[in-house]
């Protein structure tokens, strides 16, 4: 009998099966809430760490606002309000009494944020002002779904505040590209679709939406994350405003962007496999496990925590698996379940012949490999293991993309994977047939690659897929 | 007029003027919330760090619990619920909809974490179980203060499950000795007393709560951290179980312990001064600043820039102030305010000269050093400073404590320090006496400064003070 239900059967009971085997997660007691076991959690501080050292990089500070925001300060933009209400969680008491003015649990913080920027920036010199914040977030959510849709998810959230609309613009791409793309692509491994959301799935209060779509191994599409231009809905909402030069006063243009716990389903359902979770080397908190195959009298576990060891010194991060009371087997389908991209497998027999089995993850492939080489074989192995994943994950995605040219053709391709369809085809009426049948405008985006510059951009393509 | 109230004046004032001056927090909309800007988050992210590094040390592995808890939870253990009810947010709508069960934010986890110990602990091969989460937590406060008692606030709260009573116990002072004692003496440097709380003072449900207290430079106790044996009480209620190696049931023994961002307000009152915030070089997420005190030609700022890279090559946190079109002076105050342990200045005299400026923010002292030695100068006064603010604050403590050998002279010495008395000269009704006047036992400890076993430990002394 498998480990798991085989993705093939069945891909949500796979998806499932796998967050329960490999002990990501599992259901909070409250509906739609989860708990992130430590093998999960390890993967989201990895992912978290990457990110925060490219917001950095980028020149945003961190800082941390309150959760509960006072009802009144969602009311202020009008369309942020509309797109949130529906899925506010209110808190109408505190301290044994009724609250004078619920609370709402931020949903997302750009009306808290709005608040203290508008006291914060007073002259043209005091921007741009840079804010990130990691946070929870609680969104009601009618079909829950872990890590993909839960009520409180785990994310960044980036706020910041420029002169001038170009600025604003500026940033919010430097974003998508520097932080999201890059780190998506060459740490998640993840080859995503960059482009711009139609009006209709602009995020709510936003003038331009921004994402990276990952198709994942079912042919659906997966919303990794989003950089938003808010024009100066917040900044007039708020009263955002800052003294120029020639001493007029105006009003700053804002960006919001984000990325959320959301991506460890993407890198379930893009890189997972029947054996369970694949994760990328530039990403795995263990990326090297070092398998004692069983021993008799301490030597194998001695000579397997050598290589640990100069595994770690070499800039490894390492696993010792000495634990030879339990048998090979059983240990060898939990280290392949959890994702860990090589093991390194030591036997009496290997250490006989001064040698050790190398086992990739990714392909399964066995090598065997001198002891003496075993450090330079792994480092290299590690960055074969990341640059084959992206590849074959950009393989499976161009797979899944078919060239339309009607909206018949799309909404048949889209079945399965998606499709590529020119937008003066589509358009706003086109996208809502497309929705009827559950398939979904998820970017915009030229011919050549790059962004959109207007809904109407002539010559832009749609990719339209069903969609997590 | 002095950039702050003098503390001696209105050590109160002098508090909220450093939160605002050194642009560290300010209130959130929401009563007793707060906003942690950048200056205060990049401390807290710097404690985060330390603390978590020897988190894991300890064995234990993070993880994340959900932040919405039911209401029935908390009714399982009686004390526990007792303790927190006056203070619980309870959220009683969702997605437009009143909730069948109210919703409490946590207040803490042990709840929470107890239901899932309970379904991962099978059999002894399972324990001990070590986890810990960085979260947000939510208590409603009647009088909020910033950082030291805020309605929603930022910690680490660690809930371990044990097979036996003395792993628990043993475990429990593991954290309270490695984590928390070593983080707030080695890097926060802050020479806390540490002890056995009273039954009094206790965590709710807790079976002994153990407690590092820092004395603040206005004589009063903070309690920075602490570590809870919880005994069996939540084993109970939640039926944390295991089946020991003979095959019988046994209830599992649980600990929990936490550290939040109240720890900033005790870096700002047991190191401040009348400029600002002290920070320990070991913490502080900026440790030299390079000051270019004036420039005509850039010849300066190249020099300033260079010299920054050094540092940085040499494993310092810097950062660089070329910013000549702002005043000096105002320049520095600044940076007194933020508590940047060290400042190199550099103008074009000095550089005529071949020199630097070094300043030192715990002494306010100066001194010329070659251009050469700068690099191995700071690195050395690095270390002094962390070694003299340690120093400093202990011998502020110490002249804060007061031998008393009655209540009365207790209650007296209180009033303006910390009256240590032995405690069968207080107990609890002495306790409740002094309670009456604003004066709490902090903690009890053996003479030669080790944890009492019990709360009846003979010989134990008695650490009394008015605290925040």
């Amino acid at each position: 009998m498998p480990v798991l239900t085989p993705a093939a059967d069945d891909f949500p009971r796979w998806y499932q099966d796998v967050l329960t085997k490999a002990k990501l997660a599992e259901n909070g007691p409250a509906r739609g809430t989860m708990v992130i076991r430590p093998n999960g959690y390890a993967i989201w501080e990895r992912m978290q760490a990457e990110i925060d050292a490219r917001i950095k990089a980028a020149g945003a500070q961190n800082a941390y606002f309150p959760l509960l925001i006072p009802m009144s300060f969602f009311e202020r933009e009008a369309e942020h309000v509309e797109g949130f209400s529906p899925e506010l969680a209110v808190v109408t008491h505190g301290g044994g009494k009724e609250l004078a003015e619920p609370l709402a649990i931020r949903p997302t913080s750009e009306a808290v944020i709005g608040e203290y920027m508008a006291k914060w920036v007073d002259s043209y010199r005091d921007l741009p002002l840079l804010l990130n914040q990691w946070a929870n977030v609680v969104r009601w959510e009618l079909r829950p779904r872990t890590f993909l849709r839960t009520t409180e998810f785990l994310w960044q959230e980036g706020h910041t505040a420029h002169a001038h609309e170009h600025d604003a613009r500026d940033y919010a791409r430097t974003i998508l590209r520097d932080v999201y793309h890059d780190f998506l692509r060459n740490v998640l491994a993840v080859p995503v679709l960059v482009g711009r959301k139609t009006a209709r799935e602009r995020f709510a209060g936003a003038a331009n939406t921004m994402t990276c779509e990952g198709i994942m191994r079912d042919g659906k599409a997966l919303q990794m994350a989003t950089s938003h231009e808010l024009g100066q809905r917040f900044s007039r909402a708020f009263n955002i405003t800052y003294a120029s030069a020639t001493g007029s006063t105006e009003l700053c243009w804002t960006t919001s962007w984000g990325a959320s716990t959301r991506m460890l389903g993407g890198l379930i359902m893009c890189h997972g496999d029947d054996h369970g979770l694949v994760v990328p080397p530039a990403l795995a908190p263990v990326q090297v496990a070092v398998v004692v195959v069983k021993d008799i009298d301490g030597a194998v576990t001695r000579a397997g925590s050598a290589l640990a060891e100069r595994l770690r010194a070499a800039g490894a991060r390492v696993r010792l698996d000495a634990n030879v009371e339990q048998a090979f087997g059983w240990r060898a389908t939990d280290w392949d379940l959890q994702g860990v991209p090589i093991r390194v497998e030591l036997g009496p027999r290997d250490l006989d012949g001064n040698a050790a089995v190398l086992y990739r993850r990714d392909t399964r492939e066995k090598t065997t490999v001198g002891l003496d080489g075993v450090v330079d074989a792994v480092l290299r192995l590690l960055g074969d293991i990341q640059q084959n994943m992206l590849a074959a994950a950009g393989a499976r995605t161009e797979a899944r993309i078919t060239d339309c040219a009607t909206l018949d053709e799309a909404r048949e391709a889209a079945q399965t994977g998606v499709a590529r369809v020119p937008w003066e085809v589509v358009g706003p009426g086109g996208e809502e047939d497309l929705a009827a049948s559950g398939v979904t405008v998820r970017c915009l985006q030229r011919e050549d690659g790059s962004l959109p510059d207007a809904d109407d951009d002539a010559g832009a393509l749609a990719y339209a897929a069903r969609a997590y």
